[in-house]
């Protein structure tokens, strides 16, 4: 790999340099298993003690921490700039153009140039797979879908019919966009199917975690708006809208017609009602079940789900409802025993 | 989309007609998204602002509700009516029939004539795929499978050895059925692994969702009974017998060896420990935990799982929990001033 | 099937024969379904009574269970050897050798002779699958990746590029290994990608369930150590480390950077926090939630985690909050009738 000058780092990560900007460096590596030719970076003070056994040449560091003479690039958010720094030392391998011999294109679908399908992809009927979008192996494209410009589609993606995904657009393996909806009517002696013929709707910039699914509207559609990043084995029921934005962490649930607004962290393993309404900036905590409607910027937490600053001392208090239960024990006989005095006190004294 | 007549509507949904029998319907559709030729559908009251201010042409809606001069289709259950009128409108589109030519049916494998085989489908060795069933694209088959008669597998769903399917089962994208059920026996210094060589047995009319792991038996049979339905990403271990016409919401696990009755109803991420017996029509509340048996009928809710009554306000209750730390903190005090008191003045009265 | 003679099973199972040596046995089956040819197995005195009405020609049972005067196979460990009867009945099928005409393998690729890929799999370019190894249909094996000897990835399994597994390693149907981590800083307007470009490192006699996700590292690697098992529907985190032995049971959730121990069992539905550290052999019961460090040995239960002796009690008071509400709103009032009282006679004994 070509080296890079650590002041040529320092301009794209956006930093200011205390070093030597001719310093030539060869990778990015972790405090850990960084090399003398290589950048690293503390993001906070907690790893100094790291920073300071590290072999790395230089480090991308918040302002003030105090890496004695090593270089560093100051930076306000070490992350962003590590994030800069990863796409420099390790650029996407680009995905080869044009279709696979083994896929399976519809004649009414439309691959644009440059745009890449992948061994035994299938692309359905009047699907449209646009410039610079990367279809991987073994994905399902249904009919009538559209794939924007730039999205990828990692192997084994599975588009039912009608899923409409905007430009830059990542989904990762496994996923499944527009199943049925859950629904059903209890008729007579039976569950009869309500057919689910909507579909599902994913805007720009959005990515989406491997095995999730995504269910596809009753009527109408199931939103994903712009910029939402959707973790692994999400669930997302049928006519729900997720607002733009918003972090979706691992193994969430969100029943169907649900309004998740924008900005809103949902923290793993949480679990969202049908029918109900997540106001914009909301944080609900991990594994929390929310029933009930959630106020914007409202931080909730709990199964039923509560305020948070109520909710973490609430569920600490649960560990010491044994010895609770034994304090009123104990407070009740004290109350019957000075009742009893009191008690005979009365009535001798009214004797 | 050719207009059918109201009358026409009325009859196929079995619902009286409070209008013009003749007028033309050329969709069906949401209150907000109907035009002037569409029927759409009010469930309930909290829906009446929105059905005056809809486009509709007419209604389908409970006997009851008041839409003034406007056509409705009065019907007593407004969702099984819903269910006919989005088959009428939206007629699912029919696969086609015969084995795509990129599919690999083993020789000693049985297609019937009127099934449909998809690309890049396995039908494995001495399977079975019955009439008017279809196996869509990238679905693998395993070897002395069974689908039965008018089932649906949809793209990436996988059939592991010796599963056996009903008629018209659906099974929606990246399901698997017949993994491994999770057995294993700590022998001296390593999990040895008890070999799982039962099967599956899924019976008619039964829907499983997208991603969604049903395990092979060790023994045996893992058992879903007929009409069942299951949502996406539930785990159901191996040996486990789910009961007729149960509903299964979205990422509920079911560890091994467990009986689910009939007509239960398991809400979202609830957790049913081993060996469980849930009794026929139980409900258990979403995110609930089940650890002993559940009785016919019973409703339960909360980890571990209570009675629903109780359970709804001994959870209510939880975020009190800060409060009554400190009544109690606080009557302590106050019962140990009158113990003082008392023991002040008792000692006094016995001076 | 040819008969094998309860001899011959004593001595394969390591146990002492009470009983016939020369009786042939033809099948291995559960107590329920055994006939008068087949082996079966009580694993403890509830089941006398069903072994008792088995028609099994003999059974493997620990030394002090009572059954007359039927043949057992007496053992320390019914269910190890449970386990090699199971495989010596039940033989895997072993995989066909050779490159299935229809997988894309890549020219720089390497198979090992022996080793078998199936139908429509793909292996990228630079990677490995070495000898004994089964890569069955439809399995993506990404770029530079490496599938140990004697390895099984089931129908449909997802390797992204760079995921190293050791030997004997078993994959299910639906597991996706080296997504993208779930990464990113919120940059001004918008979450910005931290890219992912870590991998994934499986050692030897790991088992992994249907439709699990394990991310890729941030940078370094995502690991799962030796004999680890783990069940389907479970989401890894990246730069987690899961250590030895470890039993990881369905729709568990361990987030990123955490360091799980040795010998440790996650039950169902567990979340994990990231940057937690698990220590070796601790217990997590089901759907509990840890954001705390675990001590090793510990047995921790509910969110937040407690120690589990605490906890059965602390849960099972959850129930009892309404009465307790009661009890302490009653003996409010009775102090407060105290306090009035004590407070006249005071002020009596004052006058």
């Amino acid at each position: 790999m070509p080296a890079w000058s650590l002041g040529e780092l320092a301009r794209l990560v956006g930093g200011d340099l205390d070093g030597d900007p001719a310093l030539p460096i060869r990778g990015f590596a972790s405090l850990e298993s960084a090399g003398p030719n290589d950048l690293s970076f503390v993001a906070a003070a907690q790893h100094l003690d790291a920073a300071r056994r590290s072999a790395a040449a230089a480090f991308i560091a918040p302002p003030d921490l105090d890496l004695g003479p090593r270089p560093v690039i100051r930076v306000a958010q070490p992350y962003a700039a590590v994030a800069v720094a990863l796409g420099v030392f390790f650029p996407p391998t680009p995905a080869t153009p044009g279709v696979h011999p083994t896929a399976q294109v519809a004649g009414s679908a439309r691959v644009a140039a440059g745009a890449s399908v992948g061994a035994f992809a299938v692309v359905g009927e009047r699907a449209v797979v646009d410039r610079g979008a990367v279809v991987h192996a073994h994905v399902f494209v249904g009919p009538d879908c559209a794939v924007g410009e730039g999205s990828v589609l990692h192997p084994h993606v599975v588009l039912r019919e009608r899923v409409r995904l905007g430009r830059r657009v990542v989904i990762h393996p496994g996923a499944v966009l527009g199943a049925d909806g859950f629904g059903y009517v209890f008729a007579g002696d039976a569950h009869r199917k309500i057919p689910q013929v909507g579909g599902v709707v994913v805007e720009d910039d959005v990515e989406i975690g491997a095995n999730v699914a995504i269910d596809r509207a009753t009527l109408g559609e199931t939103v994903i708006r712009r910029g939402t990043k959707i973790d692994n084995l999400v669930q997302i029921g049928h006519n729900t809208e997720v607002g733009a934005d918003t972090i979706v962490v691992a193994q969430v649930g969100i029943a169907g017609s649900s309004r998740i607004g924008r900005g809103v962290v949902l923290a793993g393993q949480v679990g969202i009602a049908d029918h109900v309404e997540v106001g914009d900036g909301a944080q609900i905590g991990s594994q929390a079940g929310v029933h009930r409607d959630v106020a914007p910027g409202a931080r909730m937490i709990g199964t039923p789900a509560m305020p948070a600053e109520r909710g973490l001392r609430a569920l600490a208090a649960i560990g010491r409802l044994p010895e609770l239960l034994r304090s009123v024990r104990t407070l009740d006989r004290r109350v019957a025993a000075l009742e009893q005095r009191l008690g005979e006190g009365g009535s001798t004294s009214g004797g």
